[in-house]
C-alpha cells in the first residue's frame, strides 16, 4: 500500500506540539553534526542535549534518543549501549542512524546489534539499509545505489527488526513493512550539506515525541525537512547559504499556518 | 546596587584592546560549542585555541582560561582539573561555564568541585546558578526559571565563590554579590543558536584579558554579544541567518566607533 | 625557479575531474574543522570519511589521507599513526597539517615523527612550518611570522623530507625544495574563519586524487581557495558570511566554466 503525502494540517499540529512540549531530545551523534543537528532542533521547537559520556547517558531521562554511529569511537560505543538499556528500560522511543554500516564491518556490526534492540526507526541511506538488509554495502558515508531499488530491503529489514525504516536519499522511503510512503521533497544540492542525513534522524526522533505512529512520524519529518529545504532553495546560491536558510526555515514554518506541502 | 548600563567608550576601549594585543583565548568547551566561539573570539581579534588533551594543556600559558562542562568525557574532566591547576599556579583568569549542572548530577559535582578552584567568573543559565547555589536544578541545558529569580542565588554564589557570577537569558545579571548589574539587549532567536551561551563563556574570558574587574569585564561582554545580536537581527530571517549575521557584526564593531547601545 | 600563476584550464580540468570521481577523502582531524572541512570537500565534489577510531582506520581504502593535528588526543594520535601505515602500505598519497607544531612541544615532536613517514605534501603556517625546519615556533595556532620568511625554511624542509611543503597565508607558497609557486589569491577576512587553514589541507588532499604532481596539486587547491574566498568576499559583510559565501562560490566553480583567476 502506498501512502499519499502527508496531511499537511497533520504536520502542522505536529510543530504545535513540539513547540509547546521542548520535547528533550538525546543525541549521541557524531561531531561532524553535532552543531547542525542542535541547531535544527532548536529550530521546531526541540530542547537538544548532546551528553555522552556513559555515565552521564546512564541517568539522563530524555523524551527520545538518537543513536547515529557516525566517527564512532569505543567509548561512544559503549555509551551508546548504555543510553539504548536505558531507553529500553524506560519504554522511551529511539532511533538508529548507522552511518556507514556496510563500508566498515564494524559500524555493521554494531548496527545489527543494536537494531535487535527495538529501536521505533533505523534511519540511512539506501546502501546503509541494503547491507543491514545482508546485501552488498557502500563505500564511506555515502550511498551508491539509489533509493528506490532499496525499497525492497527496507520493507524485509522492518518486518526483521520490527523497526520502522526510513531511507533518505533523493526520494525518502518509509515502512514498516506493510505501509510503505514516499517523500519526493527536497532539493539536489542537500547532498552536498555534511550531517544533513544526521539532521533528518534527529527529526524523526523530536516527531516521535508528539506522533506515537512510526511510519507518520517518520514521513512527517522527512517532510518537514525536504519542504523547508525547497523553500530555502529558492533564495539559495549554494550549498552553504541553504544550509543557513534551512534552519531559518526550519524556524519560520511554526510561526505561520503550515500550507500544503 | 544597581549599575547604569556601561558606558560605550568602555566598550569600544575593550574592542580596540582586544583588536591590539590578540589574547591567547584557551577553551576547553564542548563540541557543539568549539567552532562558533572559535569564530566568534577570531571576530573580536582574540586567538582562539581549544587544546584538550591533558599533556598539553599543562604546558599551555594562555592569557585566559575557559572551562566549558558541556559534553564531559573522563579525559576532558581531568585535562579541565590540570588547566585550572596551571591557571591558578600562573595567576591567570579563568572562566567556568557549568553546562548542566543540577541536571546531571556529574556535572553538579565537577562544577562545584570547580567553584572552589577560584574563577573569576562562573557563567551559567538561571537553572544552572540556582542549582550551584544549592537550588533545584533544571533538565537538559535549557533554563527553566526566569533570569531574574536567579538573582539572589546568584549574589549569595558570589559570596561564597568569590567569583563574579553572569547569568544568561532574556535579561543577564552580572553581580559579585556587593554590585550587580543588568544588561538588556539580546534577541529572542538567540535562544535557538546552538552553543551562544557558550560564546558568551568565551567572550567574557577575553574581555578579562583587557579588564581586570570581572564585573566590568562580564558586563562589558554580555553587552557585546546582547547589542550585536540585535544589530544582526534587523537583517536576519531566522536563528540561520542570525547566527551567521552576530558573527559579523562582531567583527564589524571594532573597525568603526562604538556609539551608544 | 618561480612558477606562474597555474593555468586555469588546469584548475578547470582538476574540478571536472574531482566531481567526476567523487575520491574518498579521509580526514583525521580536530572537531573545530570537521564540519567546515567535510562541506568544502562536498562542494568540490569529493566525497569526505572523518573516521577516528583505531579499527576503522586500518581498514579503510581512501583515495587520500589527511592527517590534521589540531585538538589532538592520546587516541587519536595513535590513529593518525595507524592510518599513516596504512596509507604507505596502499601507496596512497597522504597529508600532513602540523597544527600548533613550535607552539605544543608534543606536537611538535608527532609532526616530525610524521614527517619522516613520507607525506606527499605538508601543510603549515609560517610558524609551523619554521618549528619543523628547526627555527623558533609560535604560540597558538595562529602564524607569528609573515609568509615569505618561512620560504627558505620550507625549501629546507622540503629537501630533508622529500615532502611538497605548503606555506598559508596573506601569500601562500608551494615548494619541493627546486620549484616554488607562489599564490597571491585570497582575503584578509580568511584569517577570521576558524579552521580555515583546515580546509585547505583538505582540499590539497583531494586535488592530489587527480593530479599526481604535488606542487601542482597543492598549488591549483591553494589557488582554488583563495579566489572563491576573493570571489565570495565581494558580497560578504563579515567573516560569518565569508564562510558561508565561499561554500558556495566551492560548489558553484565547477558548474561554468572556470575562467583566469
Amino acid at each position: 500500500m502506498i501512502f499519499p503525502s502527508p496531511d499537511p494540517l497533520h504536520l502542522g499540529a505536529i510543530l504545535t506540539a513540539l513547540r509547546a512540549r521542548h520535547p528533550l531530545v538525546h543525541c549521541l551523534t557524531n561531531q561532524v553534526a553535532t552543531n547542525l543537528t542542535a541547531n535544527a532542533l532548536l529550530c521546531v521547537g526541540a530542547s537538544p542535549l548532546m551528553a555522552e559520556a556513559e555515565d552521564e547517558v546512564a541517568v539522563l531521562s530524555p523524551d527520545v534518543l538518537l543513536i547515529n554511529l557516525g566517527m564512532q569511537t569505543p567509548a561512544r560505543m559503549q555509551s551508546a549501549r548504555v543510553a539504548v538499556a536505558a531507553a529500553r528500560h524506560r519504554g522511551t522511543f529511539w532511533v538508529l542512524d548507522p552511518v556507514a554500516a556496510g563500508a566498515l564491518p564494524s559500524r555493521t556490526a554494531l548496527a545489527l546489534e543494536l537494531a535487535a534492540s527495538r529501536p521505533a526507526v533505523i534511519k540511512g541511506n539506501a546502501s546503509e539499509i541494503i547491507a543491514l538488509a545482508g546485501g552488498q554495502g557502500g563505500r564511506g558515508t555515502d550511498a551508491t545505489v539509489p533509493t528506490l531499488e532499496a525499497r525492497a530491503s527496507a520493507e524485509a529489514l522492518a518486518r526483521r527488526t520490527g523497526a520502522v525504516i526510513a531511507i533518505t536519499g533523493p526520494e525518502d522511503i518509509v515502512t514498516d513493512g506493510q505501509r510503505t510512503t514516499i517523500v519526493k521533497y527536497g532539493h539536489p544540492m542537500m547532498a552536498q550539506i555534511s550531517g544533513l542525513g544526521c539532521v533528518a534522524g534527529a527529526l524523526i526522533a523530536a516527531c516521535l515525541t508528539v506522533e506515537a505512529d512510526a511510519v507518520l512520524a517518520a514521513t512527517n519529518a522527512l517532510t518537514l525537512l525536504g519542504w523547508t529545504a525547497e523553500r530555502a532553495a529558492i533564495r539559495a546560491t549554494g550549498p552553504g547559504s541553504l544550509q543557513i536558510g534551512l534552519l531559518d526555515e526550519l524556524y519560520k514554518i511554526g510561526s505561520e499556518p503550515v500550507r500544503t506541502p
